[in-house]
């Protein structure tokens, strides 16, 4: 069964409201094993809509309509596409009732125009609605399924959970995964991975990357669970072998979170010192629920004087290398563990530009120093893009340089 | 001019992606005047998108295309769309180039497939990406305005604002405003300036609300300049005249931009130490260029041993009042003062939840505090939401109780 979404709605057009209804409704219908091929959005607008209507019924089975069922003038749905597939409308004695109820428990007084969302096509099923006055309605048409759910998300989200899930659901299982990567761009991990995705129909792998991360996403659907959770196992296990280095986790979270489960893990404490980051790795950090059981503290150095006084970095050092070196980094790090009583200090300094940069150091150099007390490592990095893209990159490069370097010690 | 918004992604159509780009346009072409018809969202297959294609230069003007110009094999939109208009793919050396140096900056290697991004329909204009390696694309074809955008949001947003508007405003003047307010709800901005909204069918009056910051947007537009501007700031006076206490900016910028702009007009020089916001104030600032003329370190004091040795905390208000008071809040700034050779001290400490809470200090209880020489201030704030919405209302308030101080001495 292949669906079209269609939302109805001035409101939509004029860019007032977000369509969350077309994103609900594709989530819950694919969790359901039906593939979403289309989604449209209309005005209230009876040419336009009828339009519409004819496009959907070429292209798709079922079609899933939301908006346009209220009681005003304007709200012309129902009348439309029941045009369109050329049936009448007829009073639903048992929906008049209900809407009758409606508004009895409601002490509200019905107006005549409520009476209007009481007909619906021949043949077709009533879907109630029990926070709303707009009935939805369910019609199987020449092989199609045709749907109308209200437009407002609470009323239309209960009855398609309610009553048209079990309506059209399959006895399809679909299981997803997502591999997260980073130091790679989407470019070369499709490239390494193509004939992975291309190998099996039954499998759907894509990337998608986003500041700096590539999150490869693995969709298996099939009748038959066991066998599914094979087909996703084989792919995992190929990609794996193309790309391992630069995966940094088998599950949907960031790299902040996957360092944060090793400290606490290995009981580790850790503290920050960032310059060119100026606090960015550190609020990533304590964004994390229970930062605090192995964050101690961070220190954002911004100044020369700040590097000196809170790490103890040495003025010789400043004036040979500069504060944007190997070795400024390093001494960060050390100082930043020699003053607290933390297991591993990370330090951070660069150049996020857009001024600040020579040739020799230019903007988007980044030193990442990580220190324990027997070991200590210091990277370079170079990253394009403006200020805030630089920012990024060091913060996700230095948990990641942080990562790595747990796991090897 | 009518406008169709063509979504292009099999994320889109799986329920994993929230549609946020076919919103941002349609808001930002009807801002800008002109109509929004229809929305449309299609899978990367090469017929569906052809035929979607066709459907839209049958009902509209401007279509206007998202996704699907990546450099993998699943990215067809620019294929499918040139072959549907009839216009071969040429290499443009330019876009060939920029895309070459993109890869250099960040020394990353260019897979061959990142060439077919060079290649663009005969007679288009290329859209340059600063922020990503997918050119976008501008065709003026038999009265029609066809345009490609890559998919990700930030790269679209940003060419789409720059480069697309541009092209497509027409001759009347179109002049907008945005005044930003804080510490008000959406829902009490609107009620208050409901009859100004209402007052004048040429001024479109709307309001925003992101993560606690309440924009309101004033598009003015017609064909006499002089006349637009008397508008406009007739509806800008109005709105200041009901709601002055809660504006921070009429221009388009945060709050910490605001604080920046008066610490560098007045060469003080500021600090930070934040408990609470985990380095979420300082990284907001540091995002700012030029931040280093002003802004000297911040502390990351998350424990109570670090806001003792690096801020001279004492143990006994810390025992007395606990970490999450005016007091320790007080001491914070003070010590921090002191420590430094700043002008203004900024604290911030409180619970950011999940855990954490008791009944006399619930969750999202957070004091601010700011020093100078002569003068502190402490501010207590009880915040709703999450851990992250906590952190975010707690920075925003940070900045602007900054600002009211810096204001007021």
């Amino acid at each position: 069964m292949r669906a079209e979404i269609i939302t109805i709605g001035n409101e939509l057009l004029s860019g007032n409201v977000l369509n969350t209804n077309t994103y609900y409704l594709t989530k819950r219908l694919s969790e359901i094993g039906i593939e979403v091929l289309y989604h449209t959005s209309v005005k209230d607008d009876a040419q336009m809509l009828k339009d519409v209507v004819n496009i959907g019924l070429n292209r798709a089975d079922l079609l899933i309509f939301t908006g346009g069922l209220g009681p005003t003038y304007d709200d012309l749905s129902k009348e439309v596409i029941s045009n369109s597939l050329g049936l009448n409308l007829t009073l639903n004695e048992e929906c008049k009732k209900t809407i009758e109820d409606y508004f009895r428990k409601l002490n509200r007084e019905m107006t005549p125009n409520n009476i209007k969302q009481a007909y619906i096509p021949e043949g077709a099923k009533y879907i109630p609605n029990e926070v709303g006055t707009a009935p939805g309605i369910f019609i199987e048409w020449k092989g199609k399924v045709i749907v109308m759910l209200p437009g407002p998300p609470k009323e239309m989200q209960l009855m398609f959970d309610k009553y048209v899930v079990p309506f059209i659901k399959q006895d399809f299982v679909i299981i997803e995964k997502t591999i997260k990567t980073i130091d790679i761009g989407e470019a070369q991990v499709e490239s390494t991975i193509q004939d992975i995705i291309k190998s099996n129909k039954d499998v759907y792998i894509a990337t998608y990357a986003k500041d700096g991360i590539v999150d490869i996403k693995i969709v298996a659907k099939g009748r038959d669970k066991n066998s599914i959770d094979e087909i996703l196992n084989d792919a995992i296990n190929k990609i794996k072998n193309r790309i391992a280095d630069y995966i940094y986790s088998y599950e949907d979270e960031t790299i902040e979170e996957v360092v944060f489960k090793i400290l606490k893990k290995n009981k580790i404490k850790v503290a920050f010192c960032e310059s060119c980051t100026g606090g960015l790795i550190s609020s990533k950090f304590t964004r994390i629920p229970g930062a605090s059981e192995v964050f101690d503290r961070a220190y954002i150095t911004y100044s020369n004087l700040s590097k000196m006084e809170d790490l103890g970095v040495s003025k010789d050092t400043l004036d040979k290398y500069g504060a944007v070196s190997k070795e400024t980094a390093l001494e960060m790090a050390k100082g930043l563990l020699n003053k607290t009583s933390v297991d591993v200090a990370l330090s951070v300094t660069g150049i996020a530009g857009p001024s600040g940069g020579t040739e020799t150091k230019p903007v988007g150099l980044v030193y990442i120093g990580i220190c324990t007390k027997d070991s200590s490592k210091v990277v370079e990095s170079l990253f394009g893009g403006d200020r805030v893209s630089i920012q990024n990159r060091a913060y996700l490069k230095a948990f990641n340089e942080l990562r790595k370097f747990l796991l090897n010690h």
